[in-house]
């Protein structure tokens, strides 16, 4: 089968056609799409240049690109479209009617989604950042009266990842503790989080995941034992219901899933939104 | 002015519907949008209580909210087109021609975007993080022989939520290393550096804006004094030519378009997309 092309293109990052176009195409089960992102089209010349990109495609014989475009001035936007694809273009379908509804033309000025627009918005999420890498893994400043949330989990449950993502991506103070032996021992939970019993959201996973991540950071060894990964998870799970703290079972999800999943049973606002 | 709701729903995280409502209302000057994201609607009874939700806004007086909705299951759009409200719906409007086009019928499964589908690319991000981490701030391993890029600038340039957020997000492996005195007196990056300098990418960053920053770390001294700042950028901006270090100048935009406009200066490629 002939790999079929992609594109993304924006006066942009192209985060909002890579979003939006991928969501629609893992719809289709084809799974040899190849992606491209040509962001920052924002001079005529760069538009052509787009053009004959995407020409280019076809010419090798290849069937004709998805072309998606979240473009906001419409001189490229026309230009773009002399472009062989097939073109889906957010803004053609969506902000006439909006403008209808809110009674208001558009800017068109490219550049508010994902700008700068929003110091303040950077700041945030630079400082939930800076939080989630002092407080992580039970580390340094364990300033958890300003957490919005503290994950505990066992060793490569997500723990680390989720709080980057949640201060990264909506700037939410997130925080995590391990759990380890100390805790296993005495099946209780040490009195600084006992204190924050409400900011607490348990990661869990399944086993033979836990051995396979375990495993390509050391092989070998009780770490990744089944037996250690099934004693530590059960253990877990006397926790989590000992203190009837709310968790989510990572096997299955994405590092976005677990975050929404996280933002949604917890109700912890976010700060920012991407 | 009455303050108008916006509306994100989705059968999952609730990250499509956000990015593309957030480009398409950031076109409007309307600032007092009141944002509201409905995720995991994967049931009826959720369904209904999303409509109950929506209608709710209204019965408040405030005007008819706009709906951005990205759910896959025609049976639970069927309901939430019950709710009063204008909608816009990304599946309803592309997911025909693009069927058409690819000569198939769309899955209607949920959860394929943003999904566990492929723990392959949940391991590269996490993989991605851990290097991010290991090699933030020049620190530990320095292992820049399988880094795809290493951001180089002063300290507070934005270089740690950049790495993180490429990591994050595109599962490229992203060091960082800080310019400061040692390098500012010899005028000289160290050899490490020098042997990767085709990785090497510049931080750069208005003086005021830098000031801005480093006063909400240490409000006095001279780490945050006007000179000092100025000192360590005019170096820097030696530095950066002497060696031929492309640059992005980050006070005027945000985490994602200053990782877009790294990837697509160096033209590393992304190892997962989001």
């Amino acid at each position: 089968m002939v790999e079929r092309t992609v594109f993304f293109l924006s006066d942009q990052t192209g985060v909002t056609a890579e979003t939006l176009g991928h969501s629609l195409i893992t719809q289709f089960s084809a799974k040899n799409f190849r992606q491209m992102t040509l962001p920052f089209i924002d001079t005529e010349d760069k538009a052509r240049e787009a053009v004959r990109t995407i020409n280019a495609v076809q010419e090798q014989g290849a069937p004709r690109p998805i072309v998606f475009s979240t473009l906001v001035q419409g001189e490229y936007r026309a230009i773009l479209k002399e472009a062989n694809g097939l073109h889906l273009d957010i803004f053609d379908v969506f902000l006439e009617p909006l403008a209808r509804e809110l009674d208001e033309e558009p800017s068109f000025e490219p550049g508010r989604a994902h700008g700068m627009s929003d110091i303040d918005a950077y700041m945030k999420r630079i400082e939930a950042t800076n939080f989630a890498l002092a407080n992580d893994d039970g580390g340094m400043s364990r300033n958890y009266d300003v957490a919005d949330v503290i994950l505990v989990g066992v060793s490569r449950s997500g723990k680390t990842p989720t709080c980057l993502y949640l201060a990264l991506q909506y700037g939410v103070y997130a925080a995590n503790y391990p759990l380890t032996d100390e805790e296993f021992e005495s099946g209780k939970l040490p009195d600084f989080l006992v204190k924050q019993k409400e900011k607490l959201f348990g990661l869990s996973i399944d086993p033979d995941r836990l051995r396979q991540i375990r495993k390509e950071r050391r092989p070998m060894g009780k770490y990744s034992s089944a037996q250690q990964v099934r004693f530590e998870l059960r253990e877990t799970g006397k926790i989590f219901r000992r203190y009837g703290i709310p968790n989510v079972d990572t096997t299955k999800f994405s590092i976005e899933e677990i975050s929404s999943r996280i933002l949604d049973s917890t109700g912890v606002e976010r700060r920012v939104r991407p």
